[in-house]
């Protein structure tokens, strides 16, 4: 699993691809240009890019969209743009409570959905049930449409068996940490499938879709039932040796003193412990309030409850230091936070985060931007359509070295 | 100053400065190999083999070491290896109390050294110092190698004007925040110089001649007078957008619970308070001893002064939970660790880590492997030349994409 080292050379051919990729990029971000436009900003030929700008428009990734008078004299140019119908993606979200499958397009649409709340099921059973709403999302499509569709991205928790006991989950998952959902997966849709865990999906989709657009260098944080991140660091989405970059949930944290916290044996926490809607839950609940589900949660929310305050005080109080932490380590300018829920929750923890960041700013460094989130509940579906997408598509390093993604489960090079 | 995100295309003459970085890279870690060895490894032509091994021959960077018969039939292959004379570089190290300047060659080895034990002077002063010492370095080298030279490395902490108070200056350097040394630096020695903080430049060195030679992803620490420290991963260094990545320094750690640190009105310290060697003279000095300078301190260490073990007590339970929290943020597989001083204090300080980083194991999460460090004293003065060879001939994904290092001050491109 672990990438080896630096050491392969590489050729013309990956060199192609790379080009070809920037040059998508470059459309993503800026909407529309010409190729006078694209040569210039990406320090190549006038015949690079028109080769280029031919195969893509042959492919259908990009698509004409009118004309552009540049300079005094000459005909128009013509100006492109990504074409949103160019490429399809299908994401599976997965994790201990709930599975979701999405059918996404190039402009980052989703499409169709299917959605499950349950208890995790055994692996068998899951990917029964994936399986079919896997062949429900190919059937939106038709089949000139099929025909680029670029594979299945996996997200998940790795590990998907630990640290129940900070979730308040009275459940088994161990046989999840056996198997390989991911290669079972793939043999059972005949696409490719990319698997990367959740945080880091939820990451590579602001990168893609989102605050990407504008940052190239951003710690991801997402809040969810545990707590999700990824770090994104000029343009490419961090994995690290065991594709566990950015776990920020695991990070040490003084235990909470909030009197819903379960009584703690040991002098470090971890993150997740703290900083989760699970732990809101548990805190709710604790006051007496009736949370049985996300929609009883976000009620609590919205009605302004003292115990939610409480709550964002104690994560607050356990998120600084481990963001701080987090950015000594990555030394990036910004930080997005995303929540499942909504209702003032993201704004109100912002401000407490923000203000706390400031406090404990250590002589010489800056505080970090703070940005919202693209996706909110969606963050986690979009994060697994979208890998398929910036795998295909993103100009990463490694496609210059000749490296594919990974954990890529492909059976054939699409 | 901070590096663009990506976009820029590539070209073919990037590509073959890439392949022949990525077999220089080669020789470096097998020591010799074939032309055969080096394009299976590669994944290479043996035509584009042949034509790099023979232009890297003639610019003297590797060079013939015998010949190895290879198959049953025909003539036996020459195997080649690294030059140690192919190129020079010197690095000039410079922190709140010493300047060392040092001249290295490819192959690791230091052949001049000119150190200075002082109290940073004002910047002017300091250049003339510097000046004067690099020159000293150039006039050992005759002409033919001189034009080997790839440059001059600058190693030293950002931000030099902050964090007296935790390391006990009572000095003024704000006039060094001001200024960019660097620059006076390459426009008084009329050398490319390359800068990076103390801590990543002494990554470097292990990557380039030390335990990189091994390993391709690490967390490297080094206790000195501050802490430095630096991340390898896929073999390449971690920036930062300010250059500043892995600064675990400045990471908020409790406050120390020894009777000599200073009484804090703040919940959270920063990590270099307590992890560094200025922290154990001061308690030493606390106890009693007479710690004037670098070689009381050793002298301290080696005599097995209880208040060393009460200070390595502190140093491990301030290091564990950042170890823990940047192995979360990094997911690497080893951590470096490395002294200015050694007596058995390295020896004693990894045990003590190694048992803290077992005791707060999440669940599910190994506990990384922790090597010693090569360098020693050595490391920042190593370091700082390290970086005009890592810069000029090691296999960077941004040599790809046509990008020099980002704080380059090269005049000319070498």
């Amino acid at each position: 699993m672990k990438p080896s080292g630096p050491g392969r050379g590489t050729n013309s051919v990956n060199l192609r691809l790379y080009n070809e990729r920037t040059l998508l990029q470059r459309l993503r971000r800026a909407g529309e240009a010409s190729k006078a436009d694209l040569a210039r900003w990406a320090q190549l030929t006038n015949t690079a890019v028109g080769s280029i700008v031919q195969s893509l428009e042959e492919s259908r990734l990009i698509e004409t969209a009118g004309r552009r008078q540049e300079g005094q004299r000459g005909q128009p140019a013509s100006l492109y743009r990504i074409n949103p119908e160019g490429a399809y993606g299908i994401g599976v979200r997965l994790d201990r409570t709930s599975i979701e499958t999405v059918l996404i397009d190039l402009g980052g649409r989703i499409l169709a959905r299917e959605a499950h709340d349950l208890l995790l099921p055994q692996p068998e059973r899951a990917l029964a049930l994936v399986k079919k709403d896997v062949a429900h999302m190919v059937s939106a499509l038709d089949r000139g449409q099929r025909r680029r569709l670029m594979g299945v991205g996996l997200a998940q928790p790795y590990n998907l068996g630990s640290w129940l006991r900070e979730l308040d989950l009275k459940a088994d998952f161990r046989i999840w940490d056996e198997v390989d959902f991911g290669a079972m997966l793939s043999q059972a849709v005949e696409q490719p499938v990319f698997k990367e865990n959740d945080g880091n999906a939820a990451a590579i989709a602001e990168l893609f879709f989102g605050v990407g657009r504008e940052e190239s260098d951003f710690l991801y944080v997402f809040i969810g039932a545990a707590l999700g991140a990824g770090a994104v660091i000029g343009g490419e989405s961090l994995r690290g040796s065991s594709g566990n970059a950015a776990d920020l949930g695991l990070m040490p944290v003084p235990p909470s003193r909030l009197a819903s916290a379960p009584v703690l044996d040991r002098r470090w926490d971890i993150l997740l412990s703290r900083a989760s809607l699970n732990s809101l839950a548990r805190h709710l609940r604790h006051h007496g309030a009736a949370v049985r589900n996300h929609t009883d949660l976000e009620a609590s929310v919205k009605s302004g409850n003292g115990a939610v305050r409480e709550w964002l005080d104690d994560c607050a109080d356990a998120l600084v230091p481990s963001l701080r932490a987090a950015l000594a380590v990555l030394d990036l300018p910004a930080v997005v936070i995303d929540c499942d829920i909504d209702n003032g929750l993201i704004d109100d923890l912002t401000t407490r985060i923000d203000s706390g960041l400031r406090q404990i700013a250590p002589e010489a460094r800056q505080t970090p931007r703070l940005l919202r989130g693209s996706f909110r509940a969606d963050a986690g579906a979009i994060g697994a359509a979208s890998l398929p997408m910036f795998f295909n598509f993103s100009p990463r390093a490694d496609v210059l070295r000749g490296r594919s993604h990974p954990t890529s489960l492909e059976t054939a090079n699409v």
